[in-house]
């Protein structure tokens, strides 16, 4: 008999229970967040179709969009080659993933590399005001 | 006066002093590989402008391409907005990250989810044999 969480066991957990995920959309390609899950949360997210990440810093499951409304729907998830981390792609709702109201979370460049004064640049502007995302 | 370091500074590095990074080809957009950084590693890709990492396992600097010459070319470093994540968007040389000899290390898909049959899937095939990459 095929153990029915096999593929769960599949996955290289870390010490604490957890691995780390990359979220992409889907059709645009960019990176949209980076988040960790324990099993719970990926079983979740299997069956419900919608990203289920564990909160690190809240100690919680984290629904994403829970509050937001933005929630990504699951198109693929991958796993490499180590076995310990996940892809996940998206169909992004509202196409904002970030808290800032931004597309994506990596929205800071380093700039300034060719003057010698490498900083952080922040270089994509808000789809949306946050005060209007959380009320 | 600007402290030159102030932009390393500007990443929470975690309790080992590392980073996650998610490395994504600039022109296909496929997401290649997770790995770490740490100072040093973030300091000599800037400089040098190839993808340098730490790697965990062998608990050493690693410029990704020393062996089999898939050197990444940095175009973009990003941070998340929590500053605990990097994004390259780098120049993927021969068009192969994993060791593997696939394009990306994310080769293996969870099917079999509407049979109620999950299970991780190989559906990328190698670009090159790894024989021929690490003689």
């Amino acid at each position: 008999m095929n153990n029915p969480h096999s593929w769960l066991n599949k996955v290289n957990w870390d010490e604490h229970g957890l691995v780390p995920v990359i979220t992409q959309d889907a059709s645009s390609g960019r990176v949209l967040m980076f988040a960790f899950m324990n099993r719970e949360a990926l079983t979740r997210t299997v069956e419900s179709g919608e990203a289920v990440y564990w909160s690190r810093s809240r100690r919680k499951i984290w629904h994403k969009g829970e509050q937001s409304g933005h929630v990504q729907m699951i198109r693929e998830i991958r796993l490499d080659c180590d076995e310990d981390a996940l892809l996940l792609r998206v169909d992004q709702i509202e196409g904002i993933a970030c808290h800032t109201g931004r597309e994506s979370c990596f929205f800071q460049r380093l700039d300034g590399l060719a003057d010698g004064a490498p900083h952080w640049e922040t270089v994509d502007a808000p789809v949306k005001d946050p005060k209007e995302i959380y009320r």
